[in-house]
């Protein structure tokens, strides 16, 4: 029996991992529970799963909270808040396995405590790997406790890898959706608007990382993502476009063999997969390998998308400059659903970003926390000084 | 330093082994041969690798070749002929390794006593798994010593099957290119000819195996071989028509994740990956993702592709079925490229055949021999019979 806490169980990765617990009763029981400001799905979610601890964002939503689930009938579970209650979630003493699936930053401090505490973690955070990869990884190899990937590319790359050991492993192949721009001519992208960029074709998605899909920054973070994950230089983690989505990525090896996973698009299989790790469990998860019909893929042109090539950038330095990838992007993101920049804004911003930070590698999450409002102050700044520029704002 | 001896050492997968030989030196030497009737290569072969012993086909060849090495300085090398000389390679106190690439039942008794002495064996021979394969898995389970499969399918599953445990394997797919008549249309199927059958879309090979591919029987027997080699019952292994023949096969988990192995198309690859096994070393046969383009798959038609779905019949039912089926299929084959029988006689010979072999399980190699020959007799006859018959005579 696997004791499970969920990271960020409001949300679309904590609802998803909900349901796939739900269907091995016997091999997995939800201990603790982290949500946001979602207090009704909470309420719900705690008296489904009994939890031990149930954290919420403030401190007077959990007194509220804890009152009503007692009125409820559900006063065992202990309602605590704030970070310090994310934490405990993340930390408690009868928890195997922490899924970390709070988005942005807010979820640093918790996973790198469950890290340091010797759990298991599934991981669904982007920014565990990208703002605080350096740090996060090493405590995980030193407590030898692995990170599984719970997000289609690295989950496809953890599964190939099986295929050898890392040192026979050449290079990792992340494909990439190509999002809605790819086959959209270079001179169309400087007038792309918001619904455009909102229309992605093959997963239904939050509004930023639907954004970061279409300037492909989602791929340059996952860039990032598999080289602290796996430990393997930026140089040897390549892109290819793969407008289906069918095949989840890819490792080559040095003999010249290649193994490629394929799956149905449902974040339930990662999960499932992270979840019963070293194991794998059934489930009605099928794919039809009689429906493959026509897979497509080509090399992503970088010069259409810059975001990717930054993200090389970044990932060659590390440091802070990975911390401030992530920061201007969603700053940068932020203000282009706001209307305020172009799309083409979105790296002009990040690359201005960049030129003013280091590579200074972060000692701690709250240096990371420290770099990363750094960042989005300088992305704020570069947005406002460029509300005239016609290559940055967008056009009224 | 891995010490092997090759059985078929002048054939195609003899010569492509040696190839892949020479470019480790510090890790491979070949310390036995057995070729056949190509004496001036296996002279040339003996010159180059200087092995401890020669096999070929007769005895007097093998005392003029004897005399010939000795005056060319190569003396060393013993020459021996025959049955007898073949199982003394494959049996070498000093061999590791045997790569089994004697094409036919030739290869079965030297294969068979190579996995009694403990070898660790390279499969490249198709009769070792579709007619001796329930004698020679079991020995070779008995040994404890594994049977890697060389030719790009088996070798494929062979490499994704590492991405689970054997209990964790739903089903296996494999890849077939579909042959020349993917597209043709049922009706013209009783009028192929003989120049239209040999010539196959993507692999070079030889002219039965080509024919084999033609009418899917190939993939027949690459089901009972993985039957066999996998201990996977036959419902469970799948075929896809692949015409790009890029993926060389699939596994697909309990928990819906498929693993799929990418390669060039270079018999190089699982020869070195069987030989370099459990590692993976490195080779310049890369296969570039970014040129992978359009890969497409269908399912087979078995109303179009009769041998197919007979091959699964035999697999079903096992032991002397899986020899006829072979034998059967081979003398169809001669007929139809001597000219005797029509493309569609090919599966109507076999079915014949198959209908009046048993599913008796052969207690040695002499008694697969046996069968061999009674059906290869049953197959000659029923051929014979029916030279006036138009569904199965060829038109003149």
């Amino acid at each position: 029996m696997k004791r499970i806490a969920i990271l960020g169980s409001t949300g679309s990765i904590g609802c998803s991992t909900l349901k796939v617990v739900e269907g091995y009763p016997e091999r997995f029981a939800v201990v603790a529970l982290a949500a946001g400001s979602n207090l009704e799905l909470a309420f719900k979610q705690t008296l489904r799963w009994r939890p031990k601890l149930l954290s919420v964002a403030h401190e007077d939503a959990a007194a509220a909270l804890g009152k009503r689930l007692r009125e409820a009938g559900a006063g065992e579970t202990e309602v605590v808040w704030g970070t310090a209650g994310t934490v405990a979630v993340a930390t408690h003493s009868q928890v195997d396995f922490v899924v970390s699936a709070i988005v942005g930053v807010a979820g640093l401090e918790a996973t790198y405590e469950a890290v340091r505490a010797g759990k298991q973690i599934g991981l669904a955070n982007k920014e565990c790997l990208v703002a605080a990869g350096e740090l996060i990884t090493a405590e995980a190899r030193r407590q030898g406790k692995p990170l599984l990937p719970i997000d289609s590319e690295h989950n496809a790359v953890h599964q190939c890898l099986r295929g050898g050991r890392m040192d026979e492993v050449k290079q990792v192949w992340l494909t990439a959706s190509g999002g809605p721009f790819l086959q959209t001519p270079r001179e169309e992208f400087a007038s792309i608007t918001i619904a455009q960029a909102l229309n992605h074709p093959t997963w239904k998605m939050g509004r930023r990382i639907t954004i970061d899909s279409a300037t492909l920054m989602n791929k340059g973070f996952e860039v990032i993502e598999a080289v602290r994950l796996f430990n393997i230089p930026p140089s040897r983690i390549r892109v290819v476009v793969h407008p289906q989505s069918t095949v989840h990525s890819m490792v080559e090896f040095v003999d010249g063999s290649i193994l490629a996973q394929v799956s149905v698009t449902d974040m339930r299989l990662p999960i499932l997969y992270a979840l019963a790790w070293p194991e794998r469990i059934a489930s009605d998860l099928r794919f039809d390998v009689l429906s493959l019909k026509h897979l497509d893929f080509c090399a992503p042109d970088l010069e259409k998308f810059p975001c990717l090539r930054l993200a090389y950038e970044a990932a060659e330095a590390g440091g802070a400059k990975t911390v401030a990838l992530n920061a201007a992007d969603e700053v940068a993101v932020v203000a282009f659903l706001e209307g305020k920049i172009a799309f083409l804004g979105i790296p002009a911003t990040i690359q201005a970003v960049l030129n003013e930070t280091s590579a200074r590698k972060p000692e701690s999450i709250s240096d990371v926390l420290g770099m990363d409002s750094e960042a989005r102050e300088l992305a704020r700044r570069f947005i406002d000084g460029h509300s005239s520029d016609s290559r940055v704002a967008a056009t009224k």
